[in-house]
């Protein structure tokens, strides 16, 4: 039974997944849905590209992820399917699958042209429905990705924060809130020694130590934690370090090293 | 294996939903269960009738879409399962079914009454899980409509928006705000040619000119669109539209055709 | 096909659920996952208990209930595997299965040890997708729930909200208010008969009915009604109760019986 997952932004009052899940079933009656996530931010690309490669990884082989947060929707941006990491992925050409390219330099990529595989009527504004929720059914049916369309090379690799490393200093950015109001870094666990940690500076703001569970952590102050992602995030003892903070998404954060 | 969805009110802090997919599967194992949208508003008869209506033509035939937004619930108000559309469909008799009745004129409606297909003690409060669940499930299991009660011919149609089409205009109401605040009305696609299209008429506002993508509409001014409903939208470019303009379901819209 | 249901605090942003799938469906590709709820407030250990004990007794004999409310998740805290009224639950031991133990004495509780059985790398602070997953698929695999660590006797059996009963009066608390606002005490339907019921005191107002429908009561006043957990709740028709009284978890109410 293939594993078909759905990642978007369309929430859980407009039907909108229930629709496209009705769109793969009627398909291929055969294929498992598993939800992602559903509340990523209206048209947020990065958010979605960054849950994306945090959850695609634990997934088995030959799961077919479709990725739908696709504010250009009805302009003339591509539409791709993937196979990179033993995974396929379809989704909009707009830099949600930046990740997945980056960890796949390899990755193969179609553009989807051929409309037998898509519904018989195309919308200007609903193309998980139309597209891509219709090309996952007939990939999870065992149709070959090169049937979608050709191969292209010149795919939305997307931008990314800054990410400096230097000898004394790691400069990065906060890249995620999550849901506890934990602010997630792209400061890497692997590329610093936890013995050469020696601060953090987030503006008006130094953090002087590395905790390894949020419970441990000082009551009421900012602190830092090697994430579940493998990233530097700052977060406060059962509260929201965003809202205690007022720091967002592209705040810079640098972490200083020892000697 | 037969599909079954749920579509509900009962958002996900309450186990709500989760209990009836367990009185679904106690009752039948091999039942698949797909969540078309728990986020309706409390309560909210119309929007959980748009919502149904938008989404279960998606689905594969025999699908059971089981819909709980049910305020009147402990009253007299009747339980119906409905076979409609090669579909089937089970809730309460309170409206939230019109567009299946308007859509199937020939449905067999029938009031549930038949106590050995519910659970054995009946609430108040919860019939979803008690009443709807149970039914859902004894249906995905062969059991025939017929032996859940009996015929009736006076279920609730339901109301509807205003919708006048004449020569020169076509007067409707927004009936739906969706999660990226897009003004969904009422005026369908198919009722009049694009090239006829004048201008439109919300109060204190006009708008003159209707795109074919939210990308390509100007930036901050809302602006007309065919949504994948096939009705008329109104969108703002990476924006929502309800909340830059201040309308909200049951604001006036009308659309001048040229002569 | 076994059945595991997910019950957490994670939320729809952040892909948190959509990971331990992916982990689950990697060990055990036959497993099918239930969702109960993922709205659960930030560690709230209590509601998340409360919403699994009115579930989990829907679900069929060997369902595996996962729990990941977890706010001292990286601390010793203890990880548990525990058999129960012929169903399994995994999760952290800070309370979170109370109801479970209250309601089967006799319950059989593990604590996780055997390192086989998780991710090979372990997080500080996301053991849902690390542990607690891994250990359900591995149970719904057939591995018996002995060889994931040894028998505990002293795990959390919880705190509870006040509860006396004397011959004229019951007084309980509030313990949980849904997503309708209801407000739902402790005071159990059986601990009373209904035709002794004399009125419900909350501080500063008295409620002297006890109504058998949402529908049917008074508009916009508080009222009685025995919901559907079994419990006494305050209800508002067609209002949120909690907003309109202002009341929320803990408030104390007190039931008063005739003579």
């Amino acid at each position: 039974m293939p594993v078909i997952t759905l990642l978007t932004d369309f929430g859980d009052r407009d039907g909108f997944v229930g629709t496209m899940k009705g769109v793969i079933l009627s398909i291929n009656p055969s294929a498992r849905i598993i939800d992602i996530a559903h509340d990523i931010p209206s048209g947020d690309i990065h958010t979605g590209a960054f849950v994306l490669s945090r959850s695609y990884s634990y997934f088995p082989e030959n799961t077919i992820h479709v990725v739908v947060i696709d504010p250009g929707v009805g302009t003339k941006r591509r539409a791709l399917c993937v196979h990179a990491g033993a995974q396929y992925f379809v989704g909009p050409d707009n830099g949600v699958l930046k990740w997945i390219f980056k960890d796949n330099p390899d990755a193969k990529v179609v553009e989807l042209t051929q409309q037998n595989y898509f519904l018989s009527t195309i919308s200007h504004t609903f193309h998980g429905r139309d597209i891509f929720a219709p090309v996952a059914a007939y990939l999870s049916s065992g149709i070959a990705i090169g049937n979608f369309g050709h191969a292209v090379q010149d795919y939305v690799k997307g931008t990314w924060p800054k990410y400096i490393v230097s000898a004394k200093k790691i400069s990065g950015e906060i890249i995620h809130v999550d849901r506890f109001g934990n602010l997630i870094s792209n400061i890497a666990a692997k590329d610093f020694k936890l013995h050469e940690f020696e601060y953090i500076k987030l503006p008006g703001h130094s953090i002087n130590k590395i905790n390894n569970s949020y419970d441990r952590m000082p009551v009421n102050q900012a602190a830092a934690i090697i994430g579940s992602h493998g990233f530097v995030e700052i977060a406060v003892k059962n509260n929201s370090a965003a809202q205690m903070l007022n720091y967002s998404k592209g705040t810079t954060i640098e972490l200083y090293l020892k000697g």
